[in-house]
C-alpha cells in the first residue's frame, strides 16, 4: 500500500479520553475511532490487524479439527428463557423488541443457540466428538465502558463449544483447547498464562483464564515465576492423542498461577519465596468445562452405543479477538508508539522514501515495493512529500516491526538502511539483501 | 476435510417452510439453520461459502484501491437524527435503548457513520479520492421475512462509500464500482446485469442495480437481449484511467435494461422486437451517486486548492453478500441439488470411497486427499461407511463441482472416475491425471 493512497489518520494530539496506553496509541495511530460509548469503528489499519488475529485463530482451531460456523448477533429470547439465563443475565444483556413485539437480544455469548443447532441435528454418539466455533461480534452493555477496545460494549469474540459423549471426552476437548490457545497467543507474540479461574455466570467445574502480564491489567495475579519460562514453541501435537494433550495441560497448569478471584494464600505460600510473583494481568481468553448444564436444560441428548439417551457433555472456550489488539499493544510498545509483533503486524515492512521526486530514491522504493508484493508480503510505502521527521514519527507510531529507509546518499552507494523497530538497530545493506532478510523473517512465521 | 469428522447435517425430508428452491436446498444441504424469523445460523459448509464470497469481494475491492474497514452494528441514533433519517427510516429500522436509556439502532446501512469518520479525519482535497468499504452484518426488520437468506432480517452486506472533490471525480468512483462489481459477480459464476434503478430511501441521481436473472426473482425486468452476450472476462483495467472505466460503463449500460420501477415502455419499444426480453431478476447489488446529500447534512467538507471549503461528493455501493448464496443457487442447481460454481464452492473436489475398509480404496483415497491438500486445494473426503446411494445423494445435494469416485474395480485397474456435477459426464483416468485435471481447473480461477 502506498501511504499517499491510504487512509491513516495519525493524530498529532494525545487523545484526552484515553486512560491507558493501548487506547491512546490505537487512537493516535489511526486504528480505531470511537462511534459511541464503548463502541468503535475499525479504520483500515486496525481492521487489518483484526483480520490477522482472526486468521491465526482460524488456523489454530482448524489444526485441532474444530469447525468454523457463524451464529447471528440478534437472537430470540425464547432459547434464553429455556436455559434460565434470560432473567439471570442482568443489565449487561442488550434487550430489544422487534417490530412484532417479540423479545430479542444482542448475543453476549452463544451456549443456547449452539446447543439448539446441536439438538436439532445430532442424535447419535457416532457424530461425536464435535466442536463448533465462531468469530462473531458480541454485545455486553457495560455500565462503564472504558480502556478502548479492552472493555468495550460491542466486541469481537471467538467462542467455541465442544459436544462430547462423556466427561472424559469433554476434558480431552478442554485440553485440546488449552493447547490451541497456547499456540494462538504465542503466534501473536504474546505470553498468555493459563490461570485457574472462577466460572462466573457461565457456570462450570473446570475453567482456566489466559492472562497477559501488563501493568494496566484489570486483575491481580499470583504465580510461580517458573511458569514464565514455559513456551509452547512449534511442537507438533496430535490432537487425537489424549496423553499428549494432557501432558501439555499438566506442564502449563501444575505450577501456581491464579487470579485474585481464586487466589489461595496458603497454597501460594508453598511456592519457594524467590519464585513468588504478584503482578497484574489482562484476560485474553478462557476455557470452561461445564458438563451437562446446558444440554440438560435444552434437551441436547444423544443415543449411546447401548441405545440409552444421555445429555452431552459440553464446554465453551473464548478468545477476546478485538480486545487482543489492546493487550498486544499494552505488552509491546515504547514511548514512540506501537511495536507490532511480526505475527499480527498490519504491514510486514515499511519503506521510507527520504526524497520523493528524486529519480534514484523513487526507483529503489518502487523496486522494493514490487519485490515485496511479488513475495506475497504486504509493504507500506511512505511516498508522501513530507519532512523526514514526520515520516519517522509516523512509522514509529504505527509500529511496523521493520523499516527500510531509502535516501539519496545510500542510493548512490547502492545501499538502503534496514531498521528494527523494537531494538532501533539499523544496518546498511544492498536492496537484495534487505529483501532477503525480510523474506527470511516472515518465512518462519 | 473428512466427512466423518465434519458437521454436515443433510436433511432427508424436504423442509416445508421453504417456498423457493435456494431456501430449500440451503436447508437440505446443511448450509444454514433458522435461528428465528428471517435470522439464520451459518453451519460450517454455508460459512465456508460465505467466506469465499467475502474473499472475492475483498480482492476485487482491493484491486480498485478501495480500503476495507469495519463499522459497528450498534450505532447511536444521534448521527441519524443529524441526517434526518432516524424518523424517516420507518419500522424496518431495529431500534434499541441501551441500559443508560440512550437511543441506538442496529445499522441497516452506514452513510452517516462513515461520513462521521470522514469529517473527523479528512480536511483537505489532498486526501481525496477516498473509498472506504466494509463487509458487516446489517439488520432490516422486514415485516414478512421470507425466502431464506434472500430476504432475511440479519444479513451480511458489503457497503462501500466514496468521497470525492467534484461530481466528475465521484462519477469516476461510480464507474470504478461498476467495473469491480462486474468482475466480482463473474468470479462467482453469476451474470449480474446492471439496470437503471430507483434510488429509494438513500436518495440520489444516478443508480444502477445488478440483477441476476432467475424465475424466482422479486423484480420484473425488461432488457435488450444483447446485454446477456456481454462478459467482462479477465480484462486488465487501470482503475485510474477514467476513459477506460467510462468505456466499460457505456458498454454495459447503453442497452436497454430496467426493472419495473424504472421501466419506460416507449423507450423499450425502440429496441428491435426480436431482442426485447422480459424476465424476473434477483437484486444482488446496487451502486449510487448521491452527491452532497450526506456531506451537507453532516458537514463533511474539505478545503480545495484555492482554500475554499466545499462539501464532498459521495456515493454508496452495496453487494448483498449473504443473499448471494441464495442467488447463486437459484441460478445454478438441478433436481438433485446445488451446483456450485468453481469460484465459490465450499470444497474444490469430493472424494468418494466406495468401499471403506478396503485397503486399496482407502490407500488411493488417502493419497488423493493428501495430494490435493499439498496443492493448496480443499477436498471433502466421504470416508463414511455408508451405502453408495446415500453417498452419491449427499454429493449431488451439496453440489461440489467435481467428484472423484474410488471403487475396488477401478483401483485394481489403476483408475478412478472423475465426474462433473454440472454435466454429469464421467471419465476414468489414473490418479495422477485426476489430480492434474483438478489442479488445472482451479489454477485458472
Amino acid at each position: 500500500m502506498r501511504m499517499s493512497r491510504y487512509f491513516l489518520p495519525v493524530l498529532k494530539e494525545t487523545p484526552r479520553e484515553a486512560q491507558i496506553v493501548s487506547h491512546r496509541l490505537m487512537l493516535q495511530a489511526g486504528l480505531i475511532k470511537q462511534a459511541s460509548a464503548g463502541i468503535y469503528s475499525w479504520l483500515p489499519m486496525g481492521y487489518k490487524v483484526l483480520r490477522r488475529i482472526e486468521q491465526i485463530v482460524h488456523e489454530e482451531q482448524a489444526r485441532a479439527g474444530h469447525l468454523a460456523m457463524l451464529m447471528p448477533t440478534m437472537q430470540s429470547a425464547d432459547l434464553w428463557r429455556e436455559s434460565g439465563r434470560y432473567d439471570a443475565y442482568g443489565d449487561e444483556m442488550l434487550r430489544v423488541k422487534d417490530r412484532g413485539g417479540r423479545d430479542m437480544l444482542f448475543t453476549p455469548t452463544a451456549e443456547e443457540l449452539v446447543t439448539d443447532v446441536f439438538r436439532a441435528n445430532v442424535n447419535s454418539y457416532k457424530d461425536l466428538p464435535l466442536t463448533l466455533y465462531q468469530i462473531q461480534w458480541k454485545f455486553r452493555d457495560e455500565v462503564r465502558p472504558r480502556f478502548g477496545v479492552m472493555r468495550g460494549r460491542e466486541f469481537l469474540m471467538k467462542d467455541g463449544y465442544n459436544f462430547d459423549l462423556t466427561k472424559e471426552d469433554a476434558l480431552h476437548a478442554y485440553n485440546r483447547h488449552l493447547v490451541t490457545y497456547l499456540r494462538t497467543y504465542e503466534r501473536m507474540g504474546l505470553q498468555a498464562i493459563p490461570m485457574r479461574a472462577d466460572s462466573g455466570p457461565i457456570g462450570g467445574d473446570d475453567t482456566h483464564e489466559f492472562l497477559v502480564l501488563a501493568e494496566t491489567g484489570e486483575s491481580e495475579v499470583f504465580y510461580d515465576s517458573q511458569i514464565t519460562d514455559l513456551t509452547f514453541g512449534d511442537r507438533e501435537i496430535d490432537f487425537d492423542d489424549r496423553a499428549a494433550c494432557q501432558a501439555v495441560m499438566d506442564e502449563f497448569t501444575s505450577r501456581y498461577a491464579r487470579t485474585d478471584e481464586t487466589h489461595d494464600a496458603a497454597l501460594f505460600a508453598e511456592v519457594p519465596e524467590e519464585r513468588r510473583r504478584t503482578a497484574r494481568g489482562i484476560e485474553v481468553g478462557q476455557i470452561f468445562y461445564f458438563g451437562t448444564k446446558y444440554s440438560e436444560a435444552l434437551g441436547a441428548t444423544v443415543q449411546t452405543r447401548d441405545g440409552d439417551s444421555v445429555p452431552v457433555h459440553m464446554g465453551s472456550h473464548g478468545i477476546g479477538v478485538s480486545r487482543l489488539l489492546g493487550a498486544i499493544i499494552e505488552a509491546s510498545h515504547d514511548d514512540k508508539g506501537i511495536i507490532w509483533p511480526e505475527g499480527v503486524t498490519p504491514f510486514h515492512v515499511g519503506i521510507l522514501n527520504m526524497r520523493v521526486g528524486d529519480a534514484g530514491c523513487d526507483s529503489v522504493c518502487d523496486d522494493l515495493y514490487a519485490q515485496f508484493q511479488t513475495a506475497g508480503l504486504d509493504p507500506l510505502y511512505d511516498d508522501r512529500d513530507e519532512r523526514a521527521g514526520a515520516k519517522f514519527g509516523t512509522m514509529d507510531m504505527i509500529g511496523l516491526p521493520w523499516r527500510i529507509t531509502v535516501g539519496p546518499r545510500g542510493v548512490k552507494n547502492g545501499v538502503v538502511e534496514l531498521t528494527c523497530r523494537r531494538t532501533g538497530e539499523a544496518e546498511e545493506m544492498s536492496v537484495s539483501d534487505a529483501v532477503a532478510r525480510i523474506k527470511a523473517i516472515y518465512g518462519g512465521i
